[in-house]
């Protein structure tokens, strides 16, 4: 039939539930796995063990695409440069990429642009933190400029003694003010290489421990205006920093107004929710995306939708069980499960509610997430 | 994580979506395929290429499933029963699965449980057949008894003449009364072994040369009491038949009420607007069913779901360039194309609207379906 081949590096849960969207599509997903039991890698039928830091391995795996995209931000910048160069199609773009993937360049860049951020510098020394705090104050927040996710490489530090081990293990840093923030929110867009670009309704994400626990879409109580001015954003930074696929551009709402926190670029934890709560999941449109296919609706399919990471709590949770039980709790409730191995924290899944009544759609998603995790009603 | 593995004999599009809905519940279904480039062989990780016809091959595959079941009604029964008299779990079980697979035992069945079907009789000979038009009058249909699907293995025959080839080929027949009906709807439901049902809205299904072409949830018009009629026949059969999974129950509406037409135990074309138009689909019901899950919420998504199948045209129809244009017209319309070569009159595909206007939902699933299949835009 003649239908593209697009190619994911990466075998996680993004990759598993991208495969899904392409199987409507008539494709079927090639990933690029770390290892055979990888959440995608289990699901999908093409599937190529290799390192995604190995340029050999990603140009095999490009070899057999049309297209080539990610689930991380951890291919080496320099190797997706290197697949550029020698021809493949690979998107988002390495000069994209770079701005999901080095949070140094993404602040300069966005500072540049005008856009709305912290105010940040790169730290090496004892000596450039106490110039930060003196300037900004204390606790200043210190993130590592590559390499983090889930609250991994930020450290949020109230004194020099606090960040002495950060700043003696070599690690790259920026140090960005500490912002009092009324709550977060999420924009998140597509775009085309034709350059549309198509975004949903803007999120609140609700965080705990620096993970994302739960997504209500939309951000309950978010001015129209403000709405507008996230969505703006979002697709103005698609355009300027040449973003293809899904772009999610986690926010910071204050008293002052929007601050831009981190980019995405690939499908996002604050979209899982459009699998059933929009027209098209963001799923389908990264694929649509990357393929250069015009970007399908990004209407809600009802009022509100909640979605609660499923994260991994302590011991064997017999899930199966647990979803006997869940089920004849609550049978609108949907439950994805990635198919990964539990450890504490570790996101294993979502569940997601949708309805006209925000209390009881957040209540429904919040209990079942809960539920699967502890095994425990909640009562409130 | 301890999750059963289903195993689907049979390699089709129901099994791909079958598939689909597995990963979302952390499952991967395992498929026996005939062929590696059979729908769902394209897309699923386990798959296994064998025959549906080998006691051994089946055997092999069952040994990898906590439960086995079905894409299609040919393993034959006496397989099925095999498997069962060794201990696997096969959903649904032989005994159910007959009343899918043979329409003589199925229409004795009905008969004796009450339900109305059109009248019937096996017929082995010219004298047989004359007797049935003699009681009933031309035309009769004829029926091949088993194997029989989308319109292959019926013909309306409407003098002996007409059946000489039928007659003679030494196919098993059963005639049955040509019944003048209003149109045609179908019942889908689901049963679980703990014996828990539930029924999706009564649909109108829209026949060409035999083959679905259109279904519409809900059926337009139908009277709440026949609505409920029907779906009371469906769940009444589930039971007394013993069946474990999707029952899909075809009905004639007729001047004088509903009749039986013909039975599915799986996944059913009558049921893909579910995907979209409900909570639960029909394969994740199908899923939750034959692992005695709780089913879940049969509730649509929106007032009207129009599912058109996307039949196979002459010649390539470089579906890749009709389906940019496609979701340039309407960026609101779900495809899912099954991956499969294209032959003439072959299901290869299908496409949903959803919406609060009847007429627009339908124009835009038929406009969709029909461009798909002729590269034209039907205009009416």
């Amino acid at each position: 039939m003649g239908l593209p081949v697009v190619g994911m590096v990466g075998g996680g849960q993004l990759s598993r539930m991208t495969h899904q969207a392409a199987i409507a599509m008539g494709l079927s997903l090639r990933v690029l796995a770390d290892a055979t039991h990888d959440a995608a890698a289990l699901v999908a039928n093409g599937v190529t063990v290799g390192s995604h830091e190995s340029l050999e391995d990603l140009r095999a795996f490009a070899q057999q695409c049309e297209v080539v995209t990610f689930d991380h931000e951890h291919v080496p910048g320099t190797l997706i440069a290197a697949l550029e160069a020698e021809g493949f199609t690979v998107l988002p773009g390495s000069q994209a990429l770079l701005h999901a993937q080095d949070k140094q360049v993404m602040r300069e860049r966005l500072a540049a642009l005008g856009v709305p951020v912290p105010a940040f510098a790169a730290v090496a020394s004892p000596d450039d933190l106490t110039a930060f705090a003196h300037a900004h104050g204390w606790p200043v927040v210190l993130k590592a400029a590559t390499g983090g996710y889930d609250g991994k490489g930020v450290w949020v530090v109230r004194s020099l003694e606090d960040a002495s081990a950060v700043l003696a293990s070599g690690t790259r840093l920026l140090a960005e003010q500490f912002v009092p923030l009324q709550r977060e929110l999420a924009a998140v867009v597509a775009r085309s290489p034709y350059g549309q670009a198509a975004a949903w309704p803007v999120v609140e994400t609700v965080q705990s421990d620096g993970i994302c626990v739960e997504v209500i879409a939309p951000a309950p109580d978010l001015p129209e205006e403000r709405a507008l001015e996230a969505q703006s954003l979002a697709l103005r930074l698609a355009q300027e920093l040449g973003v293809v696929g899904v772009l999610a551009v986690e926010l910071f709402e204050t008293a002052e107004g929007l601050l831009v926190n981190e980019l995405a670029m690939r499908p996002h934890n604050s979209g899982h929710w459009t699998i059933e709560g929009a027209r098209t999941s963001q799923f389908e449109q990264h694929l649509r995306a990357v393929l250069d296919y015009p970007l399908g609706s990004t209407t809600m399919t009802a009022p509100w939708v909640v979605m609660a990471n499923l994260l991994g709590g302590e011991g064997d949770p017999d899930l199966d069980k647990r979803l006997h039980l869940l089920f004849a709790h609550d049978p609108a409730l949907k439950v994805h499960l990635y198919g990964k191995d539990v450890r504490p924290g570790r996101k294993i899944g979502h569940v997601t509610a949708l309805g006209s009544d925000l209390t009881d759609v957040r209540r429904r998603a919040r209990v079942g997430a809960h539920y699967l995790r502890t095994g425990e009603w909640l009562t409130a």
